[in-house]
């Protein structure tokens, strides 16, 4: 690889809350810019790397980086789950990527191993956060909120293995949307399922379901099953198994690995196969056993209720009562909700996908061009006049490019308009302004250029 | 502090490429919903924290929280900076937060003690990232990408002390913009300061600077100035600090600290304490000493290239020729440049901030209320039909909540319009719509209620 300049800007944004001022009040407090051209100096750095040693150029295992072709993707995705978020009055909260390790332990029961830790450096022991539930948490408490309903969109980091082969990375984005409160019940849940539904269908994956359960009637059927309260948790692990291996399997585990009664093992068996609409809430209601649990009446009592609710939100078709769904995390105590596609990830990427059409990486909607040597003075000029207009323009970077090489630029980048200038042009005070797709020319008045341009891709 | 109930949908979104398509295909692998309500379990998990030993609930040394009002005006300045990349045609990336650290190692000369590690936990050793500037070049050479106009925005650490009191902080946001490829001289670095003055007017934090400088002029300097070349990177560390401390206490340090002979820092402090427009770089183009340096000479060429060019960008007057100018890293090599303001922080903050505006933390159009009892399920009903229209509305979660409470959440929250259903109005059909603003309420039929409101907010 020949060495090559990197040449950059860059920004610090330093947003910072005045202490003392009245809350609202915000400020930047530094900007920095700074910036240099650095001859293949960080190249030739790396290359000794890949030279000596079996050192290879590569991101941290389950970790990518993502193209400008998946940026793009990733944007549309999270402007519509934010605007989501935004049309049900969430505010954005952002925590910082670590947080104290005393902070995240015992938060995550047997999936603590898989939290990074940061080395002793001297100082404060830290972890990367986990999830972005705990670090909320952490700030309700810490600024003694009571009441929020936030969003927040960030990285979390897991030391999952194996990684990628399931399509899990060791780093992702999560979108959290939480209404943290007390306040009449299945209000706010109702609203959560309604949003799952608005995203879902926005982002047009196919079809899917939401699975929903309620923590206490799976403790109160663990109960009335005859499961020993030490074992629930165990055996609420096993259960939730039951979306990738079959009962068959489940009651073996259930059995063999975690010495249940194989008659306690089919009694769970007969419920947690389950599920249906509102009548089956209806129907659990009447069963003899679980309608003796406390909890697990507690819990049906609710789902009745949010199904009343999601009802009139006319999402009560996308909701499935399942009673195998169990979640893994130890933080979750009453209704739990899980959304699956039904499709397989295939037929939903096709319809994602719109036939494989070419994804624009850059948003540049007019490009500066020259037929003539010793014009770059020109086209700089003129450029500058529609950034100054707020138009995305680019030019290449070169003294005399070849035309061709200018048009074939703008067809490749997609770029739909381009403007010439060449001697005869600036003859006769005007422009040629070129639509790439039809190749059609026109020639306007140097002097309407801004508006022109504005015109035109107003129209189009 | 009472337990609190806290409901939460989160997302997770995974976008991969599909390696074995052509490129370019983008695809969702996994979207993954899961909520529920942990009735204060993760605060009861805080609780003991804070009884127990001196555990303080707090963020982790040098870093910080985003209250909402302050993710608003994060959220402003980052479009504003991110429109400005786009307008110069950029395309956006995005890097782990952490690479291998070998990666990392040897490129920030003395600031590498600043890297954060992570904890060998088995497998590869890791860093958090630095800057995004070391990520993208090792990006570059991953994919053999030689030509690339970037922007990425994203957070770096730095294990930074003293920290917050010089408004330092060990996590910040970073948003840099990149051009990576060989082109004739000075036209995108010419761009890079358009881009720089384009974001610093855009924020409107007072009148600014760019210092403008070059690592071949600077080293050019200390040989004819018979600095030897062993000491010259402590040397350009004493110089760079002139924005700080005075010509005496550089000079000072220069001689004491790091023995260069007086007359030697004398000549130095003749040249670094020169700054100007053009006509500097003409000036140091004729002075006797300089001249004679061929590395030096380059550096001016450049520089008196750049000026032209500014100046067709109507920036040459932003610019300034500032030979103290040094920078830090290492891997600057070429024309280095960074921006300063000319005002104090407090007065662009006073600027910035609209004389103390109450910031609104979310974008909420209407509120949907009731006077009467018992009204939930229309409430329900009627906020449902609005977010599916795409209108941004809230309600209280409450299942008979007092009017005066609804409307004083909506003063308290800038919400500018509010629905009202009641007995009356179910009975004749209606709803009314009232300005929070003015008090004024309308009757309109209940059918057209999302007409009316999009016609009501277009309005206003």
């Amino acid at each position: 690889m020949p060495p090559f300049g990197l040449l950059h800007v860059r920004a610090w944004v330093s947003v910072f809350s005045q202490l003392l001022r009245p809350s609202g009040l915000v400020c930047i407090r530094e900007v920095h810019f700074h910036s240099q051209v650095s001859e293949a100096v960080l190249t030739s750095q790396l290359k000794p790397h890949q030279e000596k040693s079996n050192f290879i150029i590569k991101t941290p295992k389950g970790t990518r980086d993502l193209s400008p072709q998946q940026m793009v993707v990733r944007e549309k995705i999270l402007d519509m789950v934010v605007g989501c978020f935004k049309r049900h009055g969430a505010k954005r909260l952002d925590t910082p990527a670590f947080e104290l390790k005393e902070m995240l332990t015992e938060k995550y029961g047997e999936d603590s191993g898989l939290i990074y830790d940061l080395k002793d450096q001297g100082g404060e022991l830290l972890s990367l956060r986990y999830d972005l539930t705990v670090p909320f948490a952490r700030y309700l408490a810490m600024n003694k909120v009571k009441k929020m309903k936030r969003y927040q969109v960030g990285k979390v980091w897991r030391r999952e293995s194996p990684t990628i082969v399931q399509g899990r990375y060791r780093e992702f984005c999560q979108c959290d949307f939480d209404i943290a409160g007390q306040f009449d019940p299945m209000i706010p849940d109702a609203e959560c399922l309604k949003i799952m539904c608005e995203i879902l269908s926005g982002l047009q994956l196919g079809d899917f379901l939401i699975k929903v359960n309620d923590r206490r009637i799976l403790d109160g059927l663990l109960a009335v099953c005859g499961v020993p309260e030490s074992k629930f948790h165990a055996i609420c692990s096993s259960i939730d198994k039951l979306d990738k291996i079959s009962w068959n399997d489940v009651r073996h585990e259930m059995v063999a690995k975690k010495g249940l009664a194989p008659e306690v093992a089919d009694r769970i068996g007969d419920y947690v196969q389950c599920h249906g609409g509102v009548s089956l809430v209806e129907e659990m209601f009447q069963d003899s056993r679980l309608s003796q649990n406390k909890q697990a009446l507690e819990g049906l009592g609710d789902l009745k209720l949010l199904f009343e609710y999601l009802t009139l939100f006319g999402i009560a078709e996308k909701i499935s009562f399942d009673l195998s769904l169990a979640r893994g995390l130890d933080y979750y105590t009453g209704v739990i909700y899980e959304a699956v596609l039904l499709q397989t990830p295939a037929q939903a990427e096709e319809s994602f996908n719109t036939s494989g059409q070419k994804i624009r990486t850059t948003e540049t909607q007019v490009f500066v061009a020259t037929p003539q040597k010793n014009f770059l003075h020109e086209r700089l000029k003129l450029i500058s006049e529609l950034w100054d207009a707020g138009i995305k323009a680019e030019l290449l970077y070169k003294n005399n490019p070849k035309l061709l090489t200018q048009l074939h630029y703008c067809e490749h980048m997609g770029i739909p308009l381009v403007v010439i200038i060449g001697e005869q042009e600036l003859k006769e005070g005007v422009i040629k302004l070129r639509s790439v797709a039809s190749r059609e020319e026109v020639a306007i008045k140097r002097e309407n250029l801004v508006a022109e341009i504005q015109k035109t891709l107003s129209e189009s």
